[in-house]
């Protein structure tokens, strides 16, 4: 399981000051849509050449102009760009053409998008698909909610998590073995962001040993 | 009926420089997502700089973190910012809510949006509605589509149309009376910018009267 650390609504320097700290720790550093909406592509190219060995995900969010806005990400240094699964059909496939031409990855936000649609989406074999947790699943029942989301997610091999997890909620989400999980303010407000970040990477490498140990 | 004029896919002194040419046969200066994404909130700062005496919309697309992107897009100058209508619900009614409490407008981009949610959305009562018309639509059968829209569209007060709108399309969009008419390459990819912005301001101007004479 990868970690994505999400950088949002601050400055490029700060969000730079914070990969840093998370560097050892984390595999992909995001740049939030707020980042992009901010300061532009400059946003993604800044934070790219800082860690040029970490895979840096362009949440674009695109909606519409899937070709336009996935190439500008991807000539910025991007490694993963976002697309909306409510977005047109075709707007999607074009953003997926894109990333397979450049050798590069897409994510399918699937924020607000409907099952019979996530069912078309699943061609797109080499995406990765996001869930989003709602707080108000969190809160309520967790576990509940994983299980009902096991039929809608399966044949689908690359699953991102996120929505506000912490360490607790990472446990849980671990039992539909996303491949990554994307950590947010639970690292990036933490008053030592080394050491709340290190937690992260060593409660994964732990839920994975448990994992391999039952498997054997 | 406005004419909204978009502007994307160019630099901020390129958009500037057609904003200043179009200036006397526009009344919405859009600051087009790609401009937003390509070069963050400064590109509402600075065309709302140069055209302090015209509307300015920033077309955020914003389909989550409504409040901290309508505040941004407000701050930054803008007078409407976009929502698309398959945000969640209470993103879309955070935007409404920001966009009041400013003083200002906001516009809610209805592609991909269903009938039942449509309806659901026409309690914003001073938000505009934006309606695509898709590209097939208009080589195949524009008038019959215009008809089918009318009872889905029908007691939303404030209307706005987009899709590759030109001089004739903008005759039969006319028939269902948009508040506004989004216009971008007719105008931006004109030879001469200025008469192009010009034939819209006139053509619009020669609808209107004649809407006024069949209504006395």
């Amino acid at each position: 399981m990868k970690i994505q650390l999400a950088l949002d609504r601050i400055s490029i320097e700060k969000a730079i000051e914070i990969g840093e700290k998370a560097y050892n720790y984390v595999d992909i550093i995001e740049v939030g849509t707020s980042l992009i909406k901010d300061y532009g592509i400059k946003s993604i190219k800044e934070i790219k050449k800082v860690f040029l060995n970490k895979f840096v995900l362009a949440d674009l969010k695109t909606i519409d102009e899937g070709e336009y806005e996935f190439n500008a990400a991807y000539n910025a240094g991007a490694d993963i760009a976002t697309v909306m699964g409510v977005a047109p059909f075709n707007t999607i496939s074009i953003c997926y053409e894109v990333s397979q031409r450049n050798k590069k990855t897409v994510m399918i936000d699937l924020m607000e998008t409907e099952e019979n649609c996530i069912k078309k989406l699943k061609q797109f074999r080499n995406a990765i698909f996001c869930i989003h947790i709602a707080k108000d699943e969190i809160n309520k029942n967790l576990d509940k909610y994983l299980i009902k989301l096991e039929p809608i997610i399966s044949g689908i091999p690359r699953i991102a998590v996120a929505g506000g997890v912490d360490l607790n909620i990472l446990k849980k989400i671990h039992t539909i073995e996303p491949e990554i999980v994307i950590v947010g303010s639970a690292i990036t407000k933490a008053d030592d962001i080394e050491q709340a970040s290190r937690e992260f990477y060593y409660a994964v490498r732990s839920l994975e040993n448990n994992n391999l140990k039952n498997k054997l």
